[in-house]
């Protein structure tokens, strides 16, 4: 078989030169004697990589020093309560509960919005649902209300495809994002958000490990029904030790930075992910046979959904890509088509490949 | 160097055969073209780990046909409100919170009972706070309540070194037990408990997959503001698939079941360590050198913490240790002292080679 190109929307392809790696040191870590699976979280060596994982992250995503990095475990669906229980305090009294906004672009905000009833008052500042998730609204339409705790936005959509390219202004309220798909995709102003968070299988590593990024006085507002272990401020105390971390996924992660830096950090994946993505709506674009609904301005670099004309020809297409070695292309179950995500780790050659792969086809059946 | 041996109370040792294929099979998994990180969760790949480990661990624990099997991520300090928030609500009422039974044996059943305070009223039906935690206190003395939603055990104590050698009598409430540090190190009569629950880097695979058995009666009551990640009734009914789950870590942790299977299973796995902890302990008696303070019925198989009799020699022992490729042997920070824990994966090598280097230890300087 020719060269195996993943477009799985996650847990995602990795770089090789970070999976060679793990597999040379999984029996012994830099001569310790033990797989880094096998070491306490509190030893030298596992704090050592701890330490480095988060000086590099930092580095990477230029995180100002008044935000905290914490390594937790839940995912993105556990943040969508762990987000609220942290941050509704704030506002929320005893007789009454907080109000937090929402800006609804798809599938994530809309399971977000819901979770986060359980613990505030939700309102929908704007939702895309009229447009069929085909558009960001326009943040001059957003109905914000006055004392929300904060207003919930994705930045970019996984299942639907949209991703931000703007930040948008919400005032002294703190705005939270979940980049989980894009986050280390392009550069971030962190300083406009107060709380970033994302799952890591995507861009980052391995799923389980998952990655909050907090502005400093927003720890220490937790509901009392928040557990001690998802409670960012004594995460944040204890360096992400409270309890035990996912020790290896971290490991993984630390070495996909050391392999982002290599290839010029985050700035230089903005433009190979700009130029891929680039080459791949331009052919969606050029024909009829296959289609992507996202408006263009709002199109994700990272997820690519997209449509054959006729649906009957899905299987074959998916048949066909997979003895091509392009896999894990089939859409969501819950919008059904295609998608190709096109995270950091997929080379340029992929997307070549998935484009040939896709004139061909067109060819035979269009 | 001679062989290494690593002691570590957890993340711990793993066996080596498991940790040859993992890494044989990083990069390219039965010829699938991927590493097991890189599969999508619900893709046939994955799916197939994922339900051989959920199949073998039924098989080697003997799990009932009416308990479910649960993969989940946060650890055991994430379950100390996890098992609350889930099974509290069985008994509160609106007005009136739920009283749940606790028995303090240790460090581990002291922060699971501070945790549960956040969720329900805490019972203590008895402690071994008073004899310093050298026994658990005689099931007879325990004072449980008329209607607790549940009575909380920690089976194996990891920091002090307690292990349960008997399931105790509670009546028709769920006994609900924290196995963390032993579960896969003994025969378990599932059927005597409502709920048990464990992170996996003891015994199991490495930190941030964490394991719960529950009865199937018992879900459904979760408190309204329990994360819906977290609600074991979600994450059953979704074959432990509602979130992402942490998969590189249930794929190791579904080679160790194998390695378990191969090994001839907890009854096999019992036998050897009887017989390496016997050996310890025998030794620990023998001489007024070292101390172990738990008594004999009471000492765990897994953990053995012991104390330098003349205790300014410690860094001495732990320098000596480390030249002999005995690794991880300094003992919990709250505790001090010396702890050697002595998983599955250790093999009875690593037990002579300890005890060969206290004697030459207490010969050098008793």
């Amino acid at each position: 078989m020719s060269a195996i190109y993943n477009f799985s929307a996650g847990p995602a392809v990795l770089p090789k030169e970070v999976l060679q790696q793990a597999a040379a040191e999984m029996l012994d870590w830099h001569g310790s004697g033990m797989s880094v699976m096998e070491m306490s979280h509190r030893g030298p060596e596992f704090m050592s990589i701890h330490e480095a994982a988060l000086t590099d992250f930092r580095e990477l995503l230029a995180v100002p020093e008044n935000y905290k990095i914490l390594f937790l475990q839940g995912g993105g669906l556990g943040e969508n309560a762990i987000v609220p229980m942290n941050l509704v305090g704030r506002i929320a009294s005893s007789v009454q509960p907080a109000t937090v906004d929402f800006v609804i672009t798809g599938s994530w905000t809309k399971k977000s919005a819901k979770e986060a009833a359980k613990y505030a008052k939700v309102n929908i500042a704007a939702t895309a649902e009229d447009n069929k998730f085909s558009a960001i609204p326009d943040p001059a339409s957003w109905k914000l209300s006055q004392d929300a705790a904060y207003v919930h936005i994705c930045t970019n959509e996984t299942i639907d495809g949209l991703e931000y390219q703007f930040v948008p202004e919400v005032g002294d309220v703190p705005l939270v994002a979940d980049m989980s798909s894009h986050i280390m995709a392009r550069p971030v102003d962190v300083s406009r958000y107060g709380a970033i968070f994302g799952g890591a299988q995507k861009n980052l590593g391995p799923a389980g490990l998952t990655v909050v990024i907090v502005r400093e006085d927003l720890l220490g507002h937790a509901l009392p029904i928040c557990p001690t272990a998802f409670e960012w401020k004594t995460v944040a105390e204890n360096n992400s030790m409270y309890n035990t971390p996912p020790t290896y996924a971290i490991y993984i992660a630390g070495l996909v930075f050391q392999w982002l830096k290599r290839a010029g950090g985050v700035q230089a994946m903005e433009q190979r992910n700009i130029a891929k993505s680039a080459m791949l709506y331009d052919y969606l674009d050029s024909t009829g046979f296959y289609q992507n609904r996202v408006v263009r301005e709002c199109r994700s670099r990272m997820n690519v959904p997209f449509y054959l004309r006729d649906e009957t020809l899905n299987t074959a297409f998916l048949a066909g890509a997979k003895e091509h070695g392009l896999l894990q292309l089939k859409g969501h179950k819950s919008v059904g088509g295609m998608r190709a995500s096109l995270y950091n780790a997929m080379p340029v050659e992929g997307v070549h490949a998935l484009i040939s792969y896709m004139k061909d086809f067109e060819a035979r059946n269009g």
